[in-house]
């Protein structure tokens, strides 16, 4: 067979394989939306067969020897750039499901699936003592993975890897420690300033039919396609896509606080733009791939951060939002919704933390992550390690395990290296907003005016379109001509929670 | 390999088998009920690439190895009769399967995808010339299938064997020409009767979200698990098992016409019921799956019709009804309101066709496919043989091709065999509702109260719970003491229909 032909038959079989993971996709998406109770058992081997023909179908003899034909292409350098990023992209899967056993697979699978079990009583108890003989299996199985798959400088590279491909621990320690530098001192001032903003006056009682009329105005006035996706109900917020054409997002809706429906709205239509905006054309390859987890995640918190907690975001959607639910907006100033939507406060819990402390929670847990791979600490240790930390960076004393160590399901299911791409996403999305900025004229000033098509079009064209065909680290030099740096958000944050907190 | 653990090899592989099954059923429903418009050409691709995957398995030399071997056990009498009647049906399966070449399973599928866009188009024109070229090209094909397979007397039980497995046309000729020979004088006698009856006062103005909470009542009523499935709309209400514990439905909602989302309902509950009948234990196996199209039918034209359109029924709904929508229930008597849902009208169109008539017009499609198979008619002639038919037992005349021989898709998709099931179905019900009546102490009595478990109970017991164990036949005598009649649907209809008009 010739190039052509081979690669032909490559991008075939990808195909197949892609069909495989949207199918997994629609499974796993009812599972959480529409499912009744009693299915979820037959659900999970449903889901858990599909899993199993996927890992069959890449890992197969057939696929092998196709993949390996077309090695020789890309050795020779004589595939065309498309291509040979195809190529490299697939390689870098196959070859690390290869470095696995199916034993070693299996094995991790097991203990991940009972952790989650018992990860959730101890939650329950509150006592961590219940998960730490998993945690310490599970961090054994992962470092194992790390040997495994081999890596560079640090075993934490290759937990990295899975979610950031080709970051490395250490680019990413120094930019989070800029960071940190940076945070800690400014979290202390604000603590300290007079201003005291309190979120409470935006609740109210919010008829369910209202809110969900409104969120969707709110996506669809973003950009996100209705005819190619879904907003739907769920308990915890997420987006999935089975193709392109057809992307499928939630939120989260409680009577008395309608702003929470509408930052996951938000920030889960910054994901799924980046889904719809990917190449329908190059669906099955990488090239019809997001990046990275931590690319990923700019695009959400670009629309909610840096978009939907601005003042020009709500100088166009607060008016509106008054006349939809005059009680309690139209007696709230816009100001003192500004402040409410954007206020700081220290707590225990990452999830739905502020723009600012949701940075520290994560670095928490990296710097813990990467210490445990490498085996300078141990899981032992956490709860003091955790609580020291949360001491030492919010001046909180952590009363129970529950509120502190236990509070993530991450470890649980084996996801060590995918909290740091959290942080990453806020870095990213600071850096490309300058650059948004510089390319389209007066974008804040659009934006106040209920035009969000330049900003939606200037995100496709220099990220979505683009799939896998750069690395995060290239994309961001690329379109901001500089490599990934704290600076951005560092001076968003300094500027933006100066004025807020009048420091 | 002993027998035992043979046999589990071959229960796993079943199960395989059954949950993509299972997923391609999920994606099914999701295309009728959530999918975005844009997700069409995509999920096409995805459900047929899952599709071949189930052929693959099934035909794959692996799963042939494993049931060669249950076949040893099964040929020398070895196997308990769980285990026979798992093999046996197992083995129809795959024996029809290897019979058929991959290039003609592949043709067959082609032409009869065509088909139905080139149908609908014909249909659209109201053309039949439009729709000849392929109609006889998947004729010729069922032709060869049927030869390919083989058949005993009639190359219809070809056809007839994959919708109702060990039917023969023979059989169904005889029970389908009693029944014609009541029905078609009974109809002259209706439509000769003084009492003439209206449906329109019916209508009304009935918002969206009161009439599914009243379906969802009704649904419940009945013995629907909600924690177990789901009632949703669709354009054409159907239903569909992802497996015992999580079934899904729908019905079809008009603004104007409450009875027709009620009648959906029940009709959809009647499978579901069915299917979550089914024992879960047993999934994977042809022991947890319904017996036949047409015991299917029976399934829910016995809860549509035998109960949802009886006096004794509605006695309980109907103050109910009225309660809930009293414009204009509350000024319809119960007597005209029971006419009104068991009005008779000869009309050209299957769907949605009263009790009687539904059953001459599956009749002549019958009549029609029949001699289609065995040649004795041409496709070319079917518009004039429609028109005659529907003259000769209706007194119609067909004004044009769409209100004629076009109106239904099942023979554009190949689906030769199907029709008859529908009026077994019909039959099977009435004679199952007989021996309901005998062994259910006042029957009647108890569903006008309101008590709708002890019947359901009786239809699981007797007919659900089995699975494949019986066939159609077997189970119909089993139950009834007899074997399949046309004579207690004709009593039935004869009885009631005599009644509301008077003759």
């Amino acid at each position: 067979m010739n190039k052509e032909e081979t690669f032909e038959q490559f991008t075939e079989k990808l195909e197949e394989i892609f069909h495989l993971r949207s199918a997994i996709a629609v499974l796993s998406w009812d599972q959480e939306v529409f499912m009744p109770q009693k299915g979820i058992e037959s659900r999970a081997k449903t889901i858990s067969n599909l899993s199993g023909f996927l890992h069959q179908k890449f890992t197969s003899s057939d696929f092998e020897k196709t993949i390996l034909k077309v090695k020789k292409f890309y050795d020779k350098k004589i595939l065309a750039d498309e291509e040979a990023c195809i190529f490299k992209e697939v390689w870098r899967d196959f070859e690390r499901e290869k470095k696995l056993p199916l034993s070693f697979v299996k094995e991790l699978s097991r203990v991940c699936s009972e952790g989650q079990n018992i990860w959730a009583k101890a939650k329950e108890k509150s006592d961590f003592k219940i998960f730490l003989p998993s945690l310490k299996k599970i961090i054994e199985l992962k470092r194992k993975e790390a040997q495994l798959v081999g890596y560079n400088k640090n075993p934490y590279d290759a937990m990295l890897d899975i979610y950031e491909p080709y970051a490395t621990t250490e680019e990413v320690s120094l930019v989070f420690d800029e960071l940190k530098k940076f945070l800690l001192p400014f979290l202390r001032k604000i603590k300290k300033s007079k201003v005291k903003i309190s979120s409470e006056k935006l609740n109210g009682k919010f008829p369910l039919k209202k809110q969900i009329e409104f969120n969707k105005f709110i996506a669809e006035k973003l950009g996100f396609d209705f005819e190619a996706g879904r907003l739907d109900e769920s308990v915890h917020p997420f987006s999935t896509s089975f193709n392109p054409m057809d992307v499928r997002m939630t939120t989260r809706y409680s009577e008395k606080n309608l702003i929470s429906s509408i930052m996951g709205t938000i920030h889960e239509s910054g994901h799924s733009i980046y889904e719809q905006g990917l190449s329908a054309d190059k669906f099955g390859t990488p090239l019809g791939e997001s990046i990275s987890t931590g690319i990923h995640e700019s695009q959400s918190r670009i629309w909610e951060n840096m978009v939907g907690r601005s003042k020009f975001f709500w100088k166009f959607f607060y008016p509106i939002l008054q006349k939809k639910f005059p009680d309690p907006f139209g007696k709230i100033s816009f100001d003192s919704f500004y402040r409410a939507i954007n206020k700081v406060e220290s707590d225990f819990i990452r999830i739905e933390a502020d723009e600012i402390t949701y940075n520290l929670h994560i670095i928490i847990r990296f710097e813990i992550e990467k210490e445990l791979l490498d085996g300078s600490i141990q899981a032992e240790d956490l709860p003091k390690i955790w609580n020291d930390k949360m001491k030492e960076y919010f001046g909180l004393k952590v009363p129970n395990d529950a509120l502190g160590v236990l509070q993530d399901v991450h470890w649980s299911g084996g996801n060590i290296g995918y909290f740091p791409t959290y942080v990453l996403g806020n870095l990213y999305s600071a850096q490309l907003f300058e650059a948004s900025k510089k390319d389209i004229l007066n974008l804040e000033e659009k934006i106040s005016a209920g035009q969000f098509g330049h900003f939606k079009e200037w995100l496709r064209k220099n990220i979505h379109v683009h799939g896998k065909m750069y690395s995060a680290g290239e994309l961001i030099e690329k379109v901001t001509g500089e490599k990934l740096s704290s600076q951005y958000f560092i001076n968003y944050i300094k500027e933006k929670y100066s004025k807020i907190y009048k420091i």
